[in-house]
């Protein structure tokens, strides 16, 4: 969930002070709009790590917004009153009307994430406790309420980083209290925690937005054109006279041009004969690995994402040959067949999960379904929305009956990508491999990229994280993916 | 759940043979026109009791309709194939492609009940179970899979005898095993499990249809009649181009024209003299528990409902005489003011909860969602049907704060209403109480009645049960309502 907050956006000082004014008339216009149509109300939640900002951006909306329209909320130890009713009686009360954006700052996932990063609760109770509240935000949602949740995000180093700075200076010294350095120390925990949480209820209506919270100016552009964006798009459905469901809540953008993707050093260096070194290593090893006893009770799922011509099948390849013929299956993945499209998507790649002490390598997979499937329209917004949720469902279940699932990302440049697709057009054993298709895609590079980063956020888990593999240089991108493996499995069968 | 699939239903034989040609003849168009169409596929789900009729009835089916277009799938034991994979693998494999009927007799459900019958797994982790398959099925059905899921009940007497019948004759002497009545002897635990399992899981998008299963006559027509009514609604949308999720599945209809409501005595016995008695015995009694050490740490939250002129106004006063006044209001429920019309349907009840120790008495309730909107339209049928499921939600709740949940509704006949009407013209100080509403009211009296009888079965829970309350005797009516609540009361503050 945090690997695009983690990656230090920033926003100059001067392009954060051209940027606002107008952001600020678009947000008045936009809460105008809101008042006079009283078709829904907003909701927004603020949670995350302390220090990460979220009160000084509940602030700043305040201020750039006319704040006798926002209703802020702020939820301490309940009061007598509050802890004689239901646990949400509290949060109820603090609902806003048509019309009108309450801000929610500590909620109805606040003590649920506290209970268990504390070990005060189990994980059953927590599932219990993310249920429930899955079913009161479907319910407000469907009662035509816009429900926007962000979750500040920092890394550990930044926040060690963020409080010693408040305390450094005497003006905001007095911010730092015992207790944030006691939620310090557990912030793997409360980590770990959140991921669960927002994994567990990040649905296609109400989706988790992670806000990067190391950079003041970021964060508060980022939030401000987050729901200036999400405001619009409702009020323009809402004019049009769609159901609410219709239209999700967007997927914060970034701001600063910095993505997972342009983040990463594609051309790494490696030479032919390391490469040959390491790869006898590393065949080796999986070798070993694939036929030990351990492994007969466990199967394993590969799964190889990619641009077109990033070395998919090239990877995929220097894996089977360490391994026996008989105990893995390649599952090439282009357009459904006629068969398949009459099931739900899902259904192509359950048929070919692979028994135990067998391997399934799905060259290309179920993220078709937010990449190609987002970016070329073959399904609604909707849709792809909802499949990040049912894709950790499906993997969760592999991972359940004792599969590992294993997933690359080969990214290669534009340069690379072009000089590759002449290179094939030229080789004329190769030239079946370059289409069209390849070069139209090209075109959407964006898009593609945006994709990209919307799926490693919302499907890399603790239990299957994506790996990025730089791929301009195919020794080396084969090298990462054999090592990759090798390790995972080595963690595995322990 | 299961109160009106203990009606003990009937059809008659010469009926059923008038009824079966026409039927069938439907079925098969209907079948014809789904394979033509192959816009969407049906998965029937058979569950219930043992004895109840499940597998005769999936005979039955392959009998009247097409089978090369039913895929007719039992589970077993998982073979090995099936269990080194994930658990949901076999379930996938025989999802039907569109344009055809699966018939999944066992299925996802079967595993988790029979589990926590038998108390192998616990609470939570039947209720994690619940919350994967709710999201297993939100999935279907926005895939476009038209969902019917069937629960087939018989009373605990009715199982005995079924199994007695069976062991009489020695032609089905076979089917009776030992296995049969050690189920037998944990139909307690089992209908306790299934009322939790089916609360859980009945979707607006795919409600339980929980069919009476005593009489194989009833029970084949009901489940004929409502495969036949679902596919029909689903084949004009799609004709229409309406989306899946536009299009609940339906309710079962009562075919024998028995319904909870019409089953019962409405005009009981009661002479003024024991009323009187009875009167001064219960309020007393209701007074010493509301004034109760004990109750302090408890709130009671009391539901009226009830057809117009059934009484609710007077049944309320014969207990709040018993209050301290202090101590209860009476929040009647009309139409939404403004302020209530810019939130959620449930908000308005929200703001009126009791704090501990106090008492709120509802004349009318959130129960106006599922009998007056659905029947006057003034909320789609999407909405209506969720509002079960949000309202078991919100009830759960309050029990789990501590409230005692009471609900009411007062059933008279159309006689005495209409005699209760002239009355009310004739007297001048009670005519405010009767208006042009009313009478038009009186027109939709089965649409009313069906709304009662679904809202009881959907929403009567072990610990929120409906008290049908006979009201034709006013003076009958009272005591009765006395006397639930303080039978509750003493059960609740022990």
């Amino acid at each position: 969930m945090f690997e695009s907050a983690e990656l230090g956006h920033k926003t100059a000082k001067t392009d954060y002070e051209e940027a606002v004014p107008a952001l600020r008339a678009q947000l008045l216009d936009a809460q105008f709009d809101l008042l006079e149509l009283k078709d829904f109300a907003v909701v927004v939640l603020i949670n995350g790590i302390d220090g990460a900002g979220k009160g000084e951006t509940v602030n700043l909306l305040n201020e750039w917004m006319d704040p006798r329209h926002i209703q802020t909320w702020a939820f301490d130890a309940p009061s007598t009153e509050e802890s004689e009713r239901p646990f949400m009686w509290r949060f109820w009360r603090a609902l806003p009307p048509k019309g009108k954006i309450g801000v929610l700052f500590g909620n109805w996932y606040t003590e649920p994430i506290h209970a268990r990063a504390k070990k005060i609760s189990k994980r059953a109770e927590l599932d219990q406790q993310l249920d429930r509240i899955n079913r009161f935000e479907a319910m407000l949602v469907r009662e035509g309420v816009l429900l926007i949740k962000f979750w500040f995000h920092l890394s550990k180093e930044g926040q060690k980083q963020r409080l010693k700075t408040l305390e450094k200076d005497p003006k905001t010294r007095w911010r730092v209290t015992e207790r944030d350095w006691k939620y310090y120390a557990l912030y793997d925990r409360y980590r770990e925690t959140a991921e669960h949480v927002l994994r567990n209820t990040s649905t296609g209506m109400a989706p988790w937005l992670v806000v990067d919270g190391s950079d003041p100016r970021y964060r508060a552009l980022l939030v401000g054109r987050t729901l200036l964006d999400a405001l619009r798009k409702r009020i323009e459905a809402a004019q049009k006279g769609w159901a609410p469901r219709q239209t999700a809540a967007p997927l914060p953008p970034s701001l600063d041009n910095l993505n997972l993707l342009n983040s990463l050093t594609l051309n790494q260096e490696m030479g032919k004969k390391e490469y040959a070194e390491q790869l006898e290593l590393y065949q080796g090893r999986l070798a070993l690995l694939c036929r030990s006893e351990k492994f007969r009770q466990r199967a394993l799922v590969l799964v190889f994402e990619g641009g077109d011509a990033a070395g998919k099948g090239g990877a995929i390849r220097r894996i089977t040959a360490a391994l026996d013929a008989r105990q893995f299956r390649i599952i090439p993945i282009a357009a459904p067949t006629e068969e398949e499209r009459a099931q739900p998507y899902l259904w192509r790649f359950w048929r070919h999960l692979p028994r135990q002490g067998k391997v399934a390598i799905f060259d290309r997979s179920w993220y078709g379904r937010v990449l190609v499937e987002r970016v070329e329209g073959f399904c609604s917004e909707a849709d792809w929305m909802r499949a990040y949720a049912e894709i950790n469902d499906f993997e969760d279940q592999l991972i359940g009956a004792g599969a590992l699932v294993v997933k690359f990302w080969l990214a290669i440049s534009p340069e690379e990508q072009l000089a590759r697709f002449k290179e094939r057009e030229a080789e004329p054993h190769k030239r079946f491999k370059i289409t069209a298709e390849d070069w139209r895609n090209r075109e959407k590079a964006d898009a593609y990229a945006q994709a990209v980063c919307d799926m490693v956020d919302r499907t890399s888990t603790e239990s299957a994280p994506w790996t990025l593999v730089e791929a301009d240089n195919k020794l080396y991108a084969r090298i990462k993916v054999l090592r990759t493996l090798c390790e995972r499995l080595e963690a595995a069968l322990v």
